[in-house]
């Protein structure tokens, strides 16, 4: 599983709220692999700018360079630039690395902090219209940038409506970026201006996010009045807005959070959005594609979609920070892995940590008395037949639950997979298990008749229980311990034979269970285990083993092992 | 959910590997907010360093001190410090900051890069040797590392077995830090070596992860031959090793992993260790504690073990970056919610996003012919009766499948919220129902007697279905559409209806049908519906929303919903 590589060019936020920190967080929350280059350190806090250490350009370039020479940078933002010389050094740089293949470039025109201080140099906004805005997929400016950028040539731009907006969107899309996002947050915009946009424009798109739509009234019940009629902001996006490029408006609305944690609200955007074109390309086959049609297959929409949703969630699941205008929550939409995919060089994890979670109760089934005074030979009779009298009842409660998997399941492989299994236990009764009666003189009606022992009853009951209960994953489980343990005391049993002077002897001649050793180390067994743990490791493959998840499984895993054991202890206890 | 605040002061590597760009992603990806303090910039790749950048020390001192001023970090950790004036910049601050809470400082006392890069000046080891090593909770040299902190005052010294590492971090521990983690990925190690020290020192503690253990036959027998007999890393923990700070060493053993992906695990390890100590405390009901009592519950073995495996699997999941060495995956354990969890200001995402994902159908069901005419007081007779004779049968559908759903409880709770819903029906049928019934002449028996239509069976036996085949996620699921969409429909309408000139008429003496519509808008039912939209919501919050999850869920939803429309269908039509 490969991430797609993303940059970041813009400054650093010692705080961790806004800039190049920000960036790394959002690109690590969105599954991409982040690089960044720093045009600027800053001091500052959730409070405030402190200072600024400009980098000097030429290192700037360095940066630049040392990811561009190395790395398929897939898509990138410039944020904080700071000043003109930092500026002409990246789009050159930029124009020299991208000459051949397609450039995805968010521009988030940073100007100034939320605290109000100067990222931007007075005489460096020339330089960023001219020079980096004709390179941009997308610009994210908010109100003041937008109106700084349009005023900078003409004569002074206000924006205070969502028609401003429109017309301001469109006026910054003729300095050469293709599209434009121009961010709402600090414009005021009811649902009425909204549709009376859409009237004047029914071409418009309009994507929403956490609104409570049409045909959600249940929803609304429990919400306070002042929630019900909850403001909104919407963000503009002109230009190249379809899946080809096409040019048009798109509107993307969602609730006004009354909120101080917004520090860095910009940078994560701009970010969100890059992630969202990397990712969009890797999902798109783009490997089938010649190059110079790649472009067309990033969705700007789609990109700005997620990207304002991220941003949103981010700001809703704030915790405190800081004094000030705290940060958002990066990771809001993030969960971990409690054990890890299972890949070529680790191919049973989720087992793995089954046993080792479970590590000294397994050891008391695996090597317990019983398999002992087994592999030596010296095992009491009548506790080996009491055992496979028991053994035969476990048995049909194993082939039911294994049938029970098999009707429970929604794959034709699925089933076969359970019905084969069925099959194994039907033919262990037919052959081994009616060898061992045989030999042991244990008749059918004898074996038929024998009492079940609670150890019996509890175990098979409760696999039964786990699968009229449960779905085919924990039933899965239910079933692991039987099938893996008696492959794993089969396999130590063999092993163990083979040290010079071993205990377990498997000359059956001296060993009357010999003949079962072989049976549970042998081919046929162990290809039944490879299958079993295929199917363990496949649950942690397919949906991911969080913590809650791993909880559950190991809870029915480490009763079947305790099980295991007290059906052991029966055996030997004769009881 | 607040997230502990950790810091890190060190360089900055632009191709995202190593840094404070690693740690960056080591803290989002190890659930800590993040903060960074830059020392220099560096130019880099994955094939060497090609310059660095020194920030002054004073702009050094004024990035942490807007840090320290703003947030209460818990737990830090120095990389590369670079010259000897930072170094005293850095430690006179944290001695300025820390003089009356405890300091937890991992120190990774970078000397040199991969590449061979001086990452510290020559002049400034003494510095770092006097001034962080005796603040630190815990260094984490490499070989090379300890070799040149030790033969900086003394004779030269080597390191090249276990034993030498384990005299060496010893030596270590003698210069000031509470804890020395001495790495072994440079260190050839066996088992042979491990076996000899524990049977020299059997106070010893192990921690192994990723090896097969004893009892795990099983799972070997796949693996080639290379693999079984793979080379161990150990690192080596000295000092500090207990809850209570009690002094010992531990080893931490995992299979050694030929890889080219090791560009930045030292940065990695050292901030994954200060993500466990900071987790560790927030873990530990800390607020609880007096302060000065903290330092005792951050298990420094605890949080070492977990950092080793997390550093562990980045290299083992790692995918290609670059020419040279490429970078650990920091993402390894990340996975997306697709779905936020409920928060007081989004209460109802996850029935948000069922609705919204079947917008269409929703409202083709909500919105039905058949509810239309209702509200006008137009519908046939003959529609609604056969409506009410098919709603019978599916009751008893519904009412099986709630009992089916208590039977499927593990918690008592969750038992209770079931029979109720069973009551609910029952009395449905009892009240309401006959009431319908004895108003449009349809005795019991003649209830009784209609056949059963196939959307009735359809949907009927799909809820039973899901209920036999899935847990109980899935059958609330399943219950879902039938519960909101009823309490849905009876608030559209009653909404609808107070509009001036509405076309839902709600006097009975013009609707027949308005108590109907009373009915199911009104509280009783609308208390059901609430407790529906918490048991939704409850799925949510207590398993994350993945993306393979919502998409089971949806399938589930979509299709009730999809039956639900059928029911009215066939109601309209009478088949």
């Amino acid at each position: 599983m490969s991430l797609p590589a993303v940059l970041t060019i813009a400054g650093s936020d010692p705080s961790g709220g806004a800039g190049i920190q920000a960036d790394l967080k959002a690109f690590t929350a969105l599954s991409c692999y982040g690089t960044s280059v720093i045009t600027a350190l800053t001091a500052q806090n959730t409070t405030g700018v402190r200072g600024v250490h400009a980098c000097p350009p030429e290192f700037v370039q360095d940066q630049l360079e040392s990811v561009l020479d190395d790395i398929d940078v897939f898509a990138l933002k410039t944020g904080m630039l700071y000043d003109g010389a930092t500026i002409r050094v990246v789009a050159s740089t930029l124009k020299k690395y991208y000459s051949e293949k397609p450039l995805r470039l968010v521009c988030d025109p940073v100007c100034v902090s939320t605290s109000g201080h100067a990222l931007l140099l007075d005489s460096a906004l020339g330089s960023l219209i001219d020079e980096i805005l004709p390179l941009a997929t997308l610009i994210t400016p908010n109100k003041s940038e937008a109106e700084l950028i349009l005023s900078h040539k003409q004569r002074k731009v206000t924006i205070s409506s969502l028609a401003d907006m429109t017309s301001a969107s469109k006026e910054l899309l003729t300095l050469g970026p293709r599209a434009v996002l121009l961010k709402g947050g600090h414009v005021t915009t009811t649902m009425k201006e909204v549709h009376e946009l859409l009237e004047k424009d029914p071409a418009i798109s309009v994507y929403k996010y956490g609104l409570l739509d049409e045909n959600m009234n249940i929803l609304q019940v429990a919400l306070s009045e002042e929630d019900r009629i909850s403001q909104l902001v919407v963000d503009v996006l002109q230009g190249s807005c379809g899946l080809g490029g096409e040019v048009g408006t798109s509107l993307f609305i969602r609730p006004r959070i009354e909120s101080t944690s917004t520090h860095g609200t910009g940078c994560t955007l701009s970010t969100a959005i890059v992630c969202g074109l990397a990712n969009g390309l890797t999902s798109n086959l783009f490997l089938l594609l010649p190059l110079w049609r790649l472009i067309a297959f990033c969705s700007v929409p789609e990109a700005v979609r997620n990207g304002t949703i991220y941003t949103y969630l981010g700001i809703l699941h704030a915790f405190p920070v800081g004094a000030g205008h705290g940060p958002l929550n990066h990771t809001h939409s993030v969960v971990s892995r409690s054990v890890p995919r299972p890949c070529p060089r680790d191919r049973y994890p989720l087992t793995r940590a089954l046993i080792s979670s479970t590590a000294s109760v397994w050891k008391e089934y695996v090597e317990h008395t019983f398999v002992k005074e087994l592999g030596k030979g010296l095992l009491d009779k009548r506790c080996f037949v009491h055992f496979i009298k028991q053994d035969y009842h476990y048995l049909k409660y194993y082939a039911r639950a294994l049938a029970l998997l098999a009707a429970k399941s929604t794959s034709f492989t699925a089933m076969a997979t359970a019905m084969q299994s069925v099959q194994n236990v039907l033919h262990e009764i037919s052959t081994n298990h009616k060898t061992f009666c045989t030999r042991w003189g244990v008749s059918e009606k004898e074996l038929e008749e024998t009492p079940e022992s609670t150890a019996t009853t509890a175990y098979g009951a409760y696999i039964m229980d786990i699968g009229f209960q449960c779905d085919t994953v924990k039933l899965n489980m239910a079933l692991a311990a039987c099938l893996l343990g008696y492959g794993e005391v089969g396999l130590w049993l063999a092993d163990e034979s083979k040290r010079p002077g071993s205990w377990v002897i498997m000359d059956e001649s001296s060993n009357p269970y010999a003949p079962w050793i072989r049976e549970y180390s042998g081919e046929m067994y162990q290809k039944a285990v490879e299958v079993g743990l295929a199917t363990i490791e496949g649950i942690g493959s397919i949906a991911p083993v969080t913590e809650e998840r791993f909880e559950e499984y190991v809870e029915i895993w480490r009763k079947c092992v305790m099980l295991e054991k007290g059906f052991w202890d029966m055996a030997i206890a004769l009881s």
